[in-house]
């Protein structure tokens, strides 16, 4: 094991890319859940994104979601965009940390928005001078980063070339989505190693599905590798309606409860964290697969009777 | 990332570890499954236990299922005993490779068969001579071996003792239970340290549970430190009806998929081993926790339609 990281920065995504992933639940419901969170201790929050009601019908009403819930000055909130259009709903709504996507996989970014990779990043790369002039600061999520549900895997090589593009164009920040699971220890490895040799420095951050339970395993790589920056939603919420066979993000509280057995600091109160768990299970109506929710923290003690 | 062992050892678990955690199924079923599991490459099947009907009615055709088995002979059956009686019935089954257990924390033991850890070392020092006399190699799992849902951490330097004395008293190998799922990365590299001090080559197998979804991060420590042995259970079957909260065990396929992937060896054919979680899934007629039974494996691919 190599050095371990002394704290972890944690973007909770469960507003967002979880409740997109679920069925649609109401707006008092998406507020409480983002209140639930900032109470928590998380620095960050993927709080909504703005798309077309018809594509996405889960956020319809990103702006009144973003309205009333509560913003917690401790807290940086951010909102995804797959357009100029959603960029300029997320400018008015005063959101200043955007992200944008693409895929890395040809055949996954044309089933997502109907464009290729190519014009993705064409749209990408006009975009953040736009975004920039407006204060915002920008990140690129590069999807099925560690594989693509229909190409299979996918070179490291092909995502490294995009982290150069759209460092050229003006990211801010990088992030790589296993979109549907297919990341591994061995593939963390393989595509961080090839991109640290040309981007030491550039804010990364991973993004793991727990699809096929490597999730974990794949962040203790990550962390021997350096990284810092993890997305995670609250209980496990979502998929990819887009990707067969997707089950839900990594659980925050999961992810959580590892680091802190690591004595890697997160900022992020657990039992408040579990307690936010609850809430977003209650709001969905469905067990989640968070097994710290089900069983509690390791600490969490049963009286022996 | 230390050297990789270039194979592993799987022990399949889930007909006795795995089928006697849930609802019971008819012996029909239990022989099925056995023989799928002996069919797909795995090189050590737990087949049954010898314990009393009463205690475990979902053992109580241990015999009739173990006659009716396939014996695969490039196949290493193994069968647990809670006592002398159970092992003079596995014996008379014809099973040389048998298993007893004792937990690290004496609540649990107590628990468990109502005997204080050091009773139940001393059955096992008086037992292991009965069966070493018939020719059989014993294996000692140590229970809680990574925490107590009672009694919360437990010592490595406890842990290290009970394998003192069980080396001593002649056990040929030894296990480390996760019987409620505590075991993080961290707590398997310092257990790991201890007992190695000492029993540097002691045969040592490492048995995890998934309840916090570290099972796959535990795994990938242990095999940066060595390990080369894992229980499993196909579908990720079964619990720990003594242990509050617990659920099952790490699932046999996605084990493999992680070796695999990296390049290890198992014997095993992922595939068939898929089939047998499907049977498994029929079997006690509900969805397992498993990812890759859900999701099959990285590999295989969605059309793009």
């Amino acid at each position: 094991m190599g050095a371990m990281p002394e704290a972890v920065s944690i973007r909770e995504v469960g507003p967002r890319d979880g409740l997109q992933n679920e069925e649609p639940v109401p707006t008092a419901a998406k507020v409480r859940l983002i209140d639930a969170l900032s109470a928590t201790g998380v620095g960050r929050i993927e709080a909504v994104s703005f798309v077309h009601p018809k594509a996405i019908p889960q956020m319809a009403d990103a702006d009144e979601v973003w309205r009333r819930a509560v913003k917690n000055p401790a807290v940086s909130y951010s909102a995804l965009v797959p357009n100029s259009r959603g960029a300029q709903r997320a400018l008015a709504a005063g959101f200043r940390e955007i992200e944008v996507v693409v895929s890395a996989s040809d055949t996954h970014n044309r089933k997502n928005v109907n464009r290729s990779t190519a014009e993705s990043l064409d749209d990408i790369a006009a975009l953040v001078p736009v975004l920039h002039e407006a204060g915002a600061r920008v990140e690129v999520i590069v999807s099925t980063a560690f594989g693509c549900p229909y190409e299979g895997d996918v070179a490291p090589e092909r995502v490294a070339a995009i982290v150069d593009r759209v460092r050229a164009d003006g990211a801010d920040r990088i992030a790589f989505g296993d979109t549907t699971g297919m990341g591994t220890p061995r593939r963390v490895r393989e595509l961080l190693s090839r991109v640290r040799e040309r981007h030491a420095d550039a804010p990364l951050l991973l993004h793991f599905h727990n699809t096929r339970g490597t999730a974990l395993a794949n962040i203790l790589t990550a962390l021997e590798l350096g990284v810092t920056e993890f997305d995670a939603a609250v209980g496990g919420l979502g998929g990819c309606p887009y990707a067969p066979g997707a089950s839900g993000n990594v659980a925050t509280e999961e992810v959580v409860h590892l680091l802190h057995d690591m004595g890697i600091r997160t900022g992020i109160d657990l039992d408040a964290l579990i307690g936010a768990a609850e809430l977003a299970r209650e709001i969905v109506g469905k067990e989640l697969p968070s097994g710290v929710l089900r069983a509690g923290p390791r600490t969490r003690l049963t009286a022996a009777g």
